[in-house]
């Protein structure tokens, strides 16, 4: 279809190619530079008028400068007379600001998406927002789509000789280890964290039965893995056989790198939701491609058909 | 009065403590800090509610960040049962891209203000714009300064010997080198650059007789200082006897500071609407405050009066 355009923004240009590539198109040309005093610049280079526009952008780190890359290009779009504007998140930066959890806080993961529709976004297509609730500070129609069947079929497919067990880092994250135990096949386990007394150290106590199991930690968000590295010692203290770890965004920032790859963790299985540079992809890391999944909801959305299929 | 609150961000510190001590109240307390991975993280350490907060920010370089920054500072006060939001933006960045001069070009100018608005700004202050019809991309209030008035009665004071004659560097900025030099009593003159064929180096022409005359360039941006350094080495050319130079928004992005140091420019004049770091405060170049106008214009704005009477 000549009126189906897929742009890409600097995010992560590798995953913009692959997702062309599952769809069956060219990427469409456009340039984003910046001027010498760092104010972005855009060209689109083909016409899009009447057309149904893609734009591939994470906000991902740097986050600012993804995110007014992805404003400037939705202005570009709309005085160009595109006929739809469809963003494409893979990974929503500031998802974690999405409530106030003390007084005068702002709350971003709200002010991103109303800056999205003030530029004039028309539809939005994102995966494993950090809580699912920011789906309703849009009001234009969002797509999200979830992580959790990429991770499991890569452990289905790897072949574990002994008991699995999936944990949840965290109280927050026990329906997102429920999703993935189902397609596993396995039980559940919580790592309890708690503070006895003010300015004492956490307790981390585990919920379920992990003794002598292959425990599989699973996240949306691995930061600084702080958590997660935590959480696999707490496992192989309290005598699981092996630790594995995987989440969908490898956000992986300041001391996380060195963290994982001092810990016990076996292996990190993350997607392509953020680009990792070159220095961050170290042995330990598995890579998953999120490019089937968005490619196929593209076709989906483009087509006027359900994207929640993708998940039976 | 308790309910007049002034707050820094991060782009403009010393300026806002200035304009802070000409009304006489302190900067209120406010925390912009990064996480980890590069999101901004606003904390507001006191009550605003129901009060008449003025934000200081100019979205001068890093200018996503600096937006970023504001838009969200923006969000945090409006939650925060602020009464009014005034954003006082000195230097108002992504200001020359004001149209679209090629197709499928953004107008990032008006994006900026629409997200301002989104985010819940309710009046704008802002000195010299690039394009005064930036005013209209505002639906709400907006008081627009003039930095004329303080360049002038710098060279005024300047007892300088010789004959006077304030050049425009271009056919843009000709109104303001009119402006002035009404102020100064001088005539003016205009460089006129043009390219008598393609791909052959352009001839600056000069208009009006500068000849053993002191020249003053007058611009409202320098930003690479291509434009003002070739300019001043024209008038040179030409028999001007000194040149001086002066702007309101000190950009001096990429090349700019050693192109002012090796040019025949003897002075420039800037204001502080943009910080500069210590690397770029060179002896050539003088730097004014507009900390008086602006402190000036907050206490006219708070008390409902007029802010074009500053100029008389
Ligand atoms: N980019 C970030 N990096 C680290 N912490 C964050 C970030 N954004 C928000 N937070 C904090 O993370 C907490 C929310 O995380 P959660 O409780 O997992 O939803 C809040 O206390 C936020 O202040
Ligand atoms: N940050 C920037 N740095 C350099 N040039 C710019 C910048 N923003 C816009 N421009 C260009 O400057 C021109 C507008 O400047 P002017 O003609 O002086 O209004 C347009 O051609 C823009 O593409």
């Amino acid at each position: 279809d000549p009126n189906l355009k897929v742009f890409s923004l600097n995010s992560n240009r590798e995953l913009a190619s692959e997702i062309a590539s599952v769809i069956g198109v060219e990427l469409g040309k456009c340039s984003v530079q910046r001027f010498s005093d760092g104010e972005i610049t855009i060209n689109i280079e083909e016409s899009i008028r009447g057309c149904d526009v893609y734009v591939i952008q994470s906000t991902s780190s740097p986050v600012n400068e993804h995110l007014m890359e992805l404003l400037i290009m939705i202005d570009a779009l709309k005085r160009a007379s595109a006929k739809t504007i469809n963003i494409v998140m893979p990974y929503y930066g500031y998802a974690r600001q999405d409530r106030k959890a003390r007084s005068r806080e702002p709350i971003t993961a709200k002010l991103a998406a109303n800056l999205l529709e003030t530029a004039g976004a028309t539809r939005v297509i994102t995966l494993d927002l950090h809580a699912p609730q920011i789906q309703g500070f849009f009001d234009i129609p969002i797509d999200h789509l979830m992580g959790v069947p990429i991770l499991a079929d890569y452990f289905k497919s790897k072949a574990m000789d002994g008991d699995l067990v999936i944990v949840s880092p965290d109280h927050g994250g026990v329906t997102r280890a429920r999703k993935m135990a189902e397609r596993l096949k396995a039980p559940i386990a919580i790592i309890d964290k708690r503070r006895p007394k003010p300015n004492v150290a956490e307790v981390m106590n585990i919920v379920g039965n992990i003794e002598g199991k292959i425990a599989i930690l699973i996240d949306d968000i691995i930061d600084t893995a702080g958590t997660i590295t935590l959480a696999a010692n707490a496992l192989v203290e309290h005598g699981a056989s092996e630790v594995y770890a995987c989440c969908t965004h490898p956000v992986l920032s300041g001391p996380a790198i060195d963290r994982i790859q001092n810990s016990s963790i076996k292996e990190l299985v993350v997607t392509n939701s953020i680009a990792l540079p070159e220095e961050k992809k170290i042995e330990k890391i598995v890579h998953l491609s999120v490019a089937p999944l968005i490619g196929e909801a593209i076709i989906r959305v483009h087509e006027e058909q359900s994207v929640s299929t993708l998940f039976d």
